[in-house]
């Protein structure tokens, strides 16, 4: 079964339990149980959402709140991208005013806000005036993120009917309705979580995030907000999410584009009694599975890329620097070549090194070699021996690595990418409706 | 008509055609009619070229050999690729040996002799000797150079024969012959020549190339070499190649990826008396000449690009400098999210300031504009009011410029591209055969 097929039907059980069965979690996680997806319950303590139709997408629910019964110290990442959207500029404010004490995400899918000038950003700021006013708190408590169209004024009117309507539900809304209200076009909703066990007591860690569709004209991309109820100071905080951000969203791609609306938020909350210290072990611990969940729904994404049907992790490893392998592995993941090849099932190793040797990476081809999963497919001094049926059993796979040693140093890097099929164009050539 | 029904029946002549009248062409330079393309005297006085079949491709020419009949200066520019091809470092080695004093270049096409270590290099120049022997000459004087599958032993018998059977024939082969025989999955043969009208008489200047085919399983891709009876110190030569190269083939993109072989050589040839002088007025004229073909040539190789069915002229201006030009430039030329659109003939602006603004490149959004001909789409301040109807038609022509202002400085910098089709994905997905 292509990975592709997962989604019919949305079966983001499917697909999530799929690839939650082949991630190697770390010591002292529990993942949980995606049956319990709709809970409630799936959310840490002091968590909840509410969702609304606001009517920018025709039928579906469109927008979402994540509250936090208390304050929350909260971190955030956002895109590079010079044309930030206006809901990316009025977060980080908040976050420069408030990053101690964040009470609320709103996020609207169907339109991304951004290109949209002074107008823009005031909408957005409206939007988290509005939000700050039905849950009681103060705006700048509000972070504000939007994904859909590039280039349209947010529907301010509906916008502000959905918020109001807000007030007068519980919020009650499961991971699983708060992953869907954040899609465009997703195939599937994307949220997973863990319980972590620290000597302070279990916490839970949970997240949602939305990939990588841009069918009209430009859905302004990736998202994932995460939540616990793990007590972490600000500072910390923001450390932890911006190395494994770099380890887990910043090692995809799906076509090499990034989006004006990129977002990645972390809110901790302050109703429980784990405070979690700055180089403590329980900092470690909880790292490592904060890394592991961010990465789990990075790959999530990868695997509902436009057209995709695998999910191949390229590993660089024996180059001289981290910088170098990072260059070569993100060469690698990106190239039109190797991602066609990867399509057409063909253990083109040739387009490989290729892409290696432009990518700026310093290093000796001679020394080289090339691994899919356990099968050498190129040794140093370009000799080539291996057996194609057996190259093929591996490239027919939903999902395997392919190793790149350059024989140089210890840098190592990965990346996550998926191959490159006639939806992807399928999809990004149809006109804008 | 699409630009790749030109192809139809290696029409290369309509194709190239086509492209000549849209061109403008610079003062004192005279077009070659495509009507003498057949004949021998589309080169320059003391230029002829031998072809042969060696047997590397099934049925068609697969060698040629362009000699020059007095020691010839030579300029040429290679891959940047860490993976140099073979016939790349020995070419490389005897241009330092003899860059004044260049006889004859040999090129085959059907394998790239790329990835192949030591034996790679001793087949490269054992086919250097080979040639020098039959043309009489030292072996430093030839250039080397292949084009086809990456990581194959070059068949050095049938390379042999090929060789032995040109020192019986009257070198006769036109450049249309000549540029049939170095390509691989192109889809008609590339070559022009212009008539230079300098104040010490006229000279011409004639090139073939090959552009960007990559089925099986990787085409190393693209070559130039072009020659001219115009007298011109190496020293010169070379600054004015390595110049018109920044200009032409450097700024071209199909897919962004570069190959282990790539190659343009330029050779001047010492029969005639007009020498053009550093500095001079006659060396102007000359090296306009000489940007506009390569950029013909280049354009060439963008119109068979793989599955290409748009050659489309990206042209950044207003940026802070040259270089942030440049970056914005080549990440819009790239973008698959941009390509898809420019093939749906979507007016999608959006994807085209997104992509800028992930470039690197250093400005303020809000003072972008974005102009497709002379049709403005983008103004500054984020104003899109244009009609859809206008742009569709722009759109939906074979050949058009996007412009791009930046709004910041006097920095610019343009790049050619084609859109992506489905046809690029079954060409690159194919297996290797």
């Amino acid at each position: 079964m292509k990975l592709s097929d997962y989604s019919k039907g949305h079966k983001a059980v499917s697909a999530i339990n799929a690839l939650a069965t082949e991630t190697i979690w770390p010591e002292h996680t529990t993942p949980l149980n995606t049956r319990d997806a709709e809970k409630k319950q799936f959310w840490p303590k002091g968590f909840s959402a509410g969702t609304a139709h606001a009517g920018i997408k025709p039928a579906k629910k469109d927008l979402v709140i994540i509250k936090s019964d208390e304050p929350s110290s909260a971190a955030a990442v956002f895109t590079r991208n010079l044309c930030s959207a206006a809901p990316v500029v009025v977060s980080k404010e908040h976050l420069e005013q408030s990053a101690s004490s964040i009470r609320a995400i709103i996020c609207n899918s169907g339109n991304a806000n951004a290109a949209t000038g002074e107008k823009g950003l005031t909408d957005a700021r409206t939007t988290a005036e509005k939000t700050a006013r039905i849950l009681g708190i103060s705006s700048q408590e509000v972070l504000v993120s939007s994904t859909g169209v590039i280039g349209s004024f947010l529907p301010m009117e509906k916008i502000n009917s959905a918020i109001d309507s807000l007030s007068a539900v519980l919020f009650e809304a499961s991971c699983a309705k708060a992953a869907e209200a954040i899609m465009t076009t997703d195939t599937f909703p994307k949220y997973f979580g863990l319980d972590i066990s620290l000597s302070i007591g279990t916490v839970r860690l949970s997240g949602i995030a939305k990939g990588s569709g841009m069918i009209c004209p430009d859905m302004a991309t990736m998202l994932a907000f995460l939540v616990t109820d793990a007590k972490i100071e600000q500072k910390l905080l923001q450390e932890m999410l911006s190395k494994a951000n770099e380890k887990s969203f910043n090692t995809i791609t799906v076509d090499g584009d990034t989006s004006t609306n990129d977002m990645v938020a972390l809110l901790s909350g302050s109703s429980s009694n784990t405070r979690i210290l700055p180089g403590s072990r329980d900092a470690q611990v909880f790292y490592e599975a904060l890394e592991s969940l961010m990465t789990f729904l990075a790959r999530l994404i990868v695997m509902d890329g436009e057209g995709a049907t695998k999910l191949v992790k390229i590993r660089v490893e024996g180059a001289a620097t981290d910088l170098d392998a990072q260059k070569a592995a993100r060469t690698i993941a990106n190239s039109s070549l190797v991602k066609t090849a990867l399509h057409g099932e063909d253990a083109n190793w040739g387009r490989i090194i290729a892409a290696a040797g432009r990518s700026g990476a310093v290093f000796n081809p001679e020394n080289a070699s090339i691994q899919f999963d356990d099968l050498l497919i190129l040794q140093p001094g370009y000799v080539s021996d291996f057996s194609e049926e057996n190259a093929k059993k591996i490239l027919s796979r939903n999902s395997y690595t392919i190793i790149v040693s350059l024989g140089d140093g210890a840098g190592s890097a990965v990346v996550h990418t998926c191959d490159l099929s006639k939806e992807y164009i399928e999809i990004n050539g149809s006109y804008r409706t």
